[in-house]
């Protein structure tokens, strides 16, 4: 049996990501809503495909990259997610393996292909995703490994995860063995449309099972449907012990108990794509707060992260982010 | 029946590259000749991708390669080569059409799934290939749509393709189609190793069979067995209607006939990944050659071209060429 300690157990949709350049008039020409994650079936994400240009192919998911930015910066960790065992399903496990992460999700052997999100990457560095979840459907109970999210310090759940059944009872499962095991929970709103989706069942989870709230301004604001950034931070004050706040540009918001700590962005020379931002900060965060850090220097660890991802094409590091982090942290 | 003119058709191994940084303490592990490109067999490629760290898919293989880059300049292009009809296939077709390249040879339905080149990069920039050819060791001349060759006014192919009788075959086949059109067939030597494993039939076919000639150094140096550049510029002359010699970053040479003529490499901000460089060399002199340029010009789009994919990570070109290669051209 396996007992060593984990930093955090990721739970989520295990993505391969397809990443291609396009112009806003591709977008438009495709109905794309810029920024936004869309679910999109089969034949669409086939039609999609064929209009799209050239790809590059990479491991992706929101929480395996917060778990490959996790080990990335020295953490342990674990990943939750289902594959199908095709060669798509061998690249993710593959890939979150090569960094370090335990990942022992049995892979589907019937149904859907390998989840794949189409990504579309514009010049002013925006990202526009659609998902296409294959087999990440079939995440359920039976999927976790509840030894495992008891040995990890936090389980960190993507709010993605709730658009379907099975993975919210998942979640709702890993998040009392985590809670039995006198462990946190902590979740990220994904998406201010998967907030949309799901606001009133969101507001109870965050009440009653999360600990570490991640979310951006876009979706802290529509969790609480507010306008104002200030208005979505009064509110979510008291509804977990921490919530994490980014703001693009302008950094960070940490709210816990009493506490407020502003935490800047980390300048980048040049932002080339924002995909896998958020998870990266996720990640900075999560390996500082189990590392007993500040929330101050949680927030700056998060900064610095999210501000590597989004130097270079792809949701992953691409550089060692340890030594990236520590030589920025001074 | 499409008769449209073509620039250029390409003929190679259709790979999907899997491409990771590396040190060179792992490529000493491995037991791995830098620089070098390795055939390898499915049980060596598992072990060897399980040691790798994670990687980047991106569609691959020297005449693809070329074949984007050639797309990319503005210039109309066929390709013909072999995957299977699994993921990696897909991926593959999707990137070369996605270009603009007419491909059409069927995928295989049985037997080894898709190529694949597991390439490591170095942080000297410098990559290390070892190749599991699977479905494109079945590339024949049953896969040769000879229609689309005598449409091209120059059929190109890697010497990577001599590593299989009937792909070599295939060669024939096709440089006797393109002769019988009038048309011009190009070589590219591929790889010094590969000039090592087949030089006498090498010889053999350049005198007999090919107008443009493409290799670096180290290739023209193996293929006539002599120590210096200058004496291999002296034994090729003649021997083919125009040999392109690439010296890296002494750029290159252009023999043909009595004329030789220099031309300077073209100097790069930040030297990433050489994956490919040979091949846009390729493409830049092959779309200059169909568009009438002079040698030198021909030379200098090769170079601006090769200049761009040495610049990032991956073989094919990330920007929009045309206007890369207009821009520095002056």
């Amino acid at each position: 049996m396996n007992d060593q300690l984990l930093d955090v157990v990721g739970i989520g949709n295990a993505i391969v990501d397809v990443l291609a350049q396009a112009d806003d008039a591709f977008l438009e020409e495709q109905g794309l809503v810029k920024g936004a994650m869309t679910l999109i079936d089969a034949e669409r994400a086939s039609a999609l495909y064929n209009a799209m240009g050239p790809g590059v192919e990479a491991s992706g998911g929101s929480a395996g990259n917060t778990m490959a930015g996790v080990a990335a910066l020295g953490g342990r960790g674990g990943y939750i997610g289902k594959v199908r065992n095709d060669q798509l399903g061998g690249i993710f496990q593959h890939d979150i393996r090569a960094v370090g992460i335990e990942f022992e999700t049995p892979p589907a052997v019937e149904g859907p292909p390998t989840a794949r999100c189409l990504i579309m990457v514009t010049p002013d560095a925006q990202r526009t995703m659609n998902t296409f979840l294959g087999a990440a459907v079939d995440l359920g109970p039976q999927d976790l490994d509840l030894e495992m999210i008891r040995r990890a310090k936090v389980t960190y759940m993507e709010g993605y995860l709730w658009d379907m059944p099975p993975a919210k009872a998942a979640y709702l499962e890993a998040a009392a063995a985590a809670h039995g095991a006198g462990r946190k929970v902590s979740l990220t709103l994904s998406d201010s449309f998967c907030v949309e989706r799901h606001r009133e069942s969101f507001l109870e989870l965050i009440s009653g099972h999360v600990d570490l709230l991640f979310a951006n301004d876009h979706e802290i604001c529509a969790l609480f449907q507010v306008d104002s950034f200030e208005e979505a931070m009064t509110k979510v004050r008291g509804h977990c012990e921490i919530a994490a706040l980014t703001r693009g540009e302008q950094g960070s918001v940490i709210v816990s108990g009493e506490e407020t700590v502003m935490v800047e962005a980390e300048s980048v020379e040049q932002l080339v794509d924002t995909t896998g931002a958020g998870d990266l900060y996720a990640a900075g965060f999560l390996y500082g707060y189990t590392q007993g850090k500040s929330l101050y220097d949680c927030g700056r660890i998060a900064s610095i992260a999210a501000a590597e991802v989004i130097s270079h094409f792809g949701a992953r590091p691409a550089t060692p982010l340890a030594a990236y982090v520590k030589q920025r942290l001074g």
